[in-house]
């Protein structure tokens, strides 16, 4: 998994995008439970995330990324929802939060694992910053989900 | 999984727009393998995706459909790609036809067990009907996955 940076920022660049669109979902959907607790939490991932992905495609400025196919930087569906009944499935606050722990886990391991094998010196640090920023996103879930009720 | 005929037909047009949107992204792929025979049968399905989509984008006029979840309709990750390497995979042919076979049986169990499970009588043969559309498609990819080389 050694990457260029112009292969580096795409993915980061695709993975902050689609954090933010779960995060804006999630945040509804906590609307529609009336937690505005959790759904508040949800927002201001959504504006991290948003922040975050303006300021990769600031650093990419006149480099040409690649194009990502979708399943290289989705998240995972939420391990409660089995095949069959994924269509109507309704979470609770607790479900939420726990289902956006696990897509940053993935998100930092992704960031750790660059930064830990890149051979490029102006990756590395680049990578380890960026999975520092998702180990605080994770920490402040995993405070909120101390607070939250499990279903 | 009791649906009102706008709740099953919002998840219809949503799977046919996603489908769509993947065998655009395998289609693509499969042209970079210079594999164009894959690639015309992913295209194919392209089309048909978009026509079932827009055919019941029709039947739902004047219909107000509700706003799904991204992961209530979902294609799942290619099971050759592993949390780790996700990011840099590049799919063989072969592969991608199991990927998207693997969609087409999700799309026809859903099918199938809405028409089994309803107790709406339109919503019922609505639903077999569907469910024999991705059948058809099933029996087209498997038929190219019996010429297509393992790899």
């Amino acid at each position: 998994m050694s990457y260029t940076m112009p292969e580096f920022l795409a993915h980061a660049i695709a993975m902050e995008r689609e954090a933010a669109e779960r995060y804006l979902e999630l945040a509804d959907m906590m609307e529609a439970h009336n937690n505005l607790e959790v759904a508040a939490l949800f927002r201001d991932m959504v504006r991290y995330s948003n922040l975050h992905g303006d300021s990769i495609v600031e650093r990419a400025a006149g480099l040409e990324l690649p194009t990502l196919k979708s399943w290289q930087y989705r998240w995972v569906a939420p391990t409660e929802v089995g095949d069959e009944d994924a269509f109507d499935y309704t979470m609770t606050p607790w479900q939420a939060l726990e289902y956006a722990r696990e897509n940053e886990g993935r998100a930092m391991n992704f960031y750790r694992t660059v930064s830990e094998t890149s051979t490029d010196p102006t990756i590395k640090p680049l990578a380890m910053e960026f999975a520092t920023e998702e180990a605080d996103h994770m920490m402040a879930l995993d405070k909120m989900i101390s607070q939250t009720q499990r279903p």
